[in-house]
């Protein structure tokens, strides 16, 4: 099955993509999703009337804004749990301040345009354009709706700041670096552990990659987005979309947190000093919300520099007050982070070397830059502007923008960090899918021995559908995987794709991942391929309802075939994987 | 006379310093100096009942935030006016959303706190900390006064961003560089012509060093903060309060402007590339509003980057919304622009080579950085940090902070560029006066030849009284000039103190230039000496009222004796002057 664009998933996938909520229409193609489609897929998608779970901003209060003639008011309680939801389902397209990203603007010059009906109805049947049908979905009540438009009426208050003071209040170092262990305590096989994120239970499992047991269950945010390896391999940095930063040494029987923090009320990314010589020196988190990164020390996550990401666009240098930070990277050709800043499509390479005399690079790419990785050699850096189709490339050596590519990208590329293989043709390449359409486009990555290929669509694979979060192959494998878990339909949300990279040419082969893990409920949006330490074997989540049965289906790589099922009960609503061994090493 | 602590001047001498309203009580002090005083020196501040005369805002309408229960309501009118006169005389000091800088913070919390009758009170009377008595001082009616408490209690308006597409609407190229002379056309002795800025017509005088005559009068922004040359010194760059920036060719006969641009709704400083194979590039203006720093063809003054200077306050590191730009240097050492942020305490190196690609190095140094000069070598930056009694020195070579230097330095220290001469005993210095008291604070500059003296303050001179904005010297003088024009004692106002530099421990002489000048009435405020271009001449702005009659007053340096007095009707509340030669070369 192809051709599936239209996409509408908020507040589900956090924890391995962004929120998305897209919607991409190919040529001529809307007509053929009706509404009905869009209704069908909100019924399945997990989770019911809307319940509020986390209330990231209880310990900030956001004053309510003033009112004006002829807008509708809210009371103190309504207000706070309108914030509530808005942060939740809303804010992860539209954004805090609603000025819009991946999502429409609400300003109220925009809202009050549309009124008060329009906005219900808006919120309830949803849009093929991809906004979710909250209302015909069951997620939001009459009620709820009723208090969105509202809410929707006024001015959007603006959450508070988080500096060094708010950081330092959160920070504790639970284990003191003197008081860890010098060698490693475990048996543990570490470069073949995976982290894997537990969405719905704000904790992640370290599974050992050789028994497929569960080594230990650590507490962490909320949907922790990414795992993230110190450059030693002993500490293992995760943070949640609440912005929660832990850090888990590896080295202690079992792995423990030995420090955390709070670096905000919504984040992504987090990323570790990379460069010979700074190894775990450094730790650097960006947030969406306040719009900044802070760098911290890399043995106890101490704040030590707070850097705000609000400034000019790229293309119009107008104003933005909420450029969030996406992916970060650490670079391994010069002391630096790569901080992707996604409504001004700024790429900052900030330099670690003197964080008191801070020296950061802002390279203009485009805007939306949103995910992406390093190519085989790790010079050069990919990063999709998604909601531009755009694929930006930085050179990591001389610290330039090598170029954007656009020709021939799909629509809404989201390469989560994409992936790297030798095309038997093209040579070197890296691949992303796409949320908003069924292709997999292949960039060559190799100026010096492929310069006409460089920074050029090479090949458009077509995969299963839209609705994909990521490919993935690894060195040792000629299989290059295709997950859709965003595929409104279930057969292909539920399956992956599988090319075979010495014959591009031929039709992929689909494995059925979600019937293969031998549950028989749910969605079973199958996400997020990861290869274990050799490549032999590649791990995929199969992602239900928070109330539902998941599991994790390890193929072997070689043969496609099912070599094991993981199946707990702890292991609720899994997501994101990280092998230690490939994360720390860029391998991807 | 001395010891005058207690200084309230706001939005007069924007054309010279920085519009202040300070009050620094050395210890015990503060009861020297009753209240009477503070009113007598409010009757003698030029102009009178308030009048609007700048609507710099009119064209980018603000919006009225929304009313509180208990809060009084403007009409549009009154919250027009109101925004208007809060603009004009209270932002500078309290901030655009009056967060605080020189002036305390007058957020809704505080003013509420304090309730009407306080904050009426402390408008009619002022304060000895330094609240001017707009009341008393008869500058705002009841009315106004009523109107402006009203408008404190309310949300501070967010005026407009000013991005690309708002600059590049009113850039205007009136002679384009094909159409310009390709040598000088005109007979003036270019090296020895004076830039005066006429404060209160928005003009700049054009004055001939030898014969000390008119050479044109040119319209420019309002209340022109600084003139600047072009490396070659063949381009004036002039820059007002309104941000409006003149560039005028000085080749051409007689010398008019030949592009302009405004570059946001409040400003105080220009500058252009001065480093070698970078001259006339590039020019730069920083905005007080909104808080950010825009780099402009050298040619043309066309926009091409703007850098936002919103974020973490250094020693806090908390977000501030209003961090201006104040002084920009440009330095001979690298490719850059010293940028200095005043809210954040920070000094930005925004280095040119290639502004598509714009390196930023940020030097944390301290909190309300506001003017400075660089050393006689060039290589070092000195700035003060007035409001925190500090100067900050960096090497802008290792592009580095080199010294905070606190011991010594008196009450708000106020260096315009500061005076750089060697000093008999302790080797090269330079030196900066005080608002906020009498002294003059000498710092050793010279860390290769008297390690020992290198930035700390050497010596501390004694003076005529605070209120001084600036010293001067010249390398062929031995005379150190210090003014003192915000002194609220008229004689002291009107008269300035020479040191010599051989007999730095004999008492200043008081030269009565005011006296001088041949004007009688008026306060005769003389202000910001300036040498010609061979340091045998420095010359004085006696400055009165917008309606009163001022002049120029010229002293032969060495004799200290009148050599000239410059009156004419056209010039108008002459401030800062700025000889070509001497300005281009950084000679101060």
């Amino acid at each position: 099955m192809r051709g599936i664009q239209h996409l509408a998933v908020a507040g589900l996938v956090a924890g391995i993509g962004l929120a998305v909520a897209l919607a991409v229409p190919g040529a001529g193609r809307a007509a053929e999703q009706p509404g009905a489609k869009m209704l069908e897929k909100h019924k399945t998608t997990p989770g019911g009337q809307y319940q509020p779970s986390l209330d990231v901003m209880k310990e900030h209060p956001i004053e309510q804004p003033g009112s004006k003639p002829g807008v509708p008011t809210l009371t103190a309680d309504e207000f706070q749990k309108a914030k509530q939801i808005y942060f939740e389902r809303c804010a992860g397209c539209h954004g805090v301040l609603r000025k819009g990203a991946t999502g429409k603007p609400l300003t109220t010059k925009i809202t009050r345009e549309l009124g008060y009906d329009h906005l219900k109805n808006f919120i309830t049947y949803g849009s093929p354009a991809g906004m979710p049908n909250w209302g015909t979905s069951g997620q939001l009540s009459d009620a709820d709706i009723d208090l969105m438009v509202r809410y929707l009426l006024n001015e959007p208050p603006v959450p508070p700041e988080f500096g060094m003071a708010e950081m330092r209040e959160t920070w504790k170092v639970l284990v003191k670096p003197a008081d860890r262990p010098t060698r490693k305590m475990n048996d543990l096989d570490l470069d073949n552990l995976f982290s894997v994120t537990l969405r719905d239970t704000g904790e992640v499992a370290l599974i050992d990659g050789g028994s497929k047991k569960i080594v230990t269950i650590i507490k962490t945010g909320y949907a922790v987005h990414i795992s993230r390896l110190s450059a030693s391999g002993r500490y293992l940095m995760v943070i949640g979309r609440d912005a929660k930063v832990d850090m888990i040494d590896l080295w202690m029987n079992p792995p423990q947190t030995v420090a955390e923090i709070k670096v905000g009320l919504e984040a992504r990314s987090v990323e570790t000093s990379k460069m010979k010589g700074w190894e775990d020196r450094y730790a650097i988190a960006g947030t969406y919300w306040p719009p900044q990164f802070v760098i911290m020390d890399g043995d106890t996550l101490e704040p030590l520099k707070i850097a705000n990401t609000r400034g000019m666009t790229v293309d119009e240098q107008a104003y933005h007050p909420e450029p969030r930070v996406a992916a970060i990277v650490a670079s391994h050709y010069r002391p630096e982070f790569i901080v992707n800043v996604k409504e001004t499509g700024k790429i900052l390479l900030v330099n670690y070397q003197d964080i008191e005399n801070l020296t950061i690079t802002e390279i203009g790419a485009e805007r939306f830059l949103h995910d992406g990785g390093l190519d085989s050699t790790k010079r050069y850096f990919l990063v999709a502007a998604n909601a531009r189709n755009t694929v930006a490339v930085i050179d990591t050596k001389t610290g330039k923008l090598a170029k954007l590519v656009r020709e021939g990208i799909g629509q809404t590329p989201h390469p989560g960090r994409g992936a790297n293989f030798v095309h038997p043709k093209f040579g070197p390449v890296w691949a992303t899918s796409h949320l908003g359409d069924e292709t997999v486009a292949l960039i060559g990555t190799d100026p010096q021995g492929h310069p006409d290929q460089a920074w050029t669509v090479v090949q458009s694979l077509e995969g299963q559908g839209g609705g994909s979060l990521f490919v993935k192959t690894h060195p040792k494998s000629r299989n290059l995987w295709v997950d859709t878990p965003l595929n409104p339909d279930e057969g292909t949300a539920s399956s992956v794709a599988v090319f075979d990279i010495d014959h591009l040419d031929k039709p992929y082969e689909v494995v059925p991942v979600g019937e293969m893990s031998g549950l028989s409920a749910g969605v079973r949006r199958v996400v997020q391929g990861e290869y274990n330490r050799d490549g032999s074997e590649i791990w995929f989540s199969v992602w239900n309802g928070k109330e539902q049965e998941s599991a994790i289906v390890v193929l072997d790589d070689k043969t496609r075939k099912l070599k094991a099922v993981i199946r707990d009960k702890r292991l609720v609503t899994p997501t994101g994987k990280f092998n230690v061994f490939n994360t720390k090493n860029d391998v991807y």
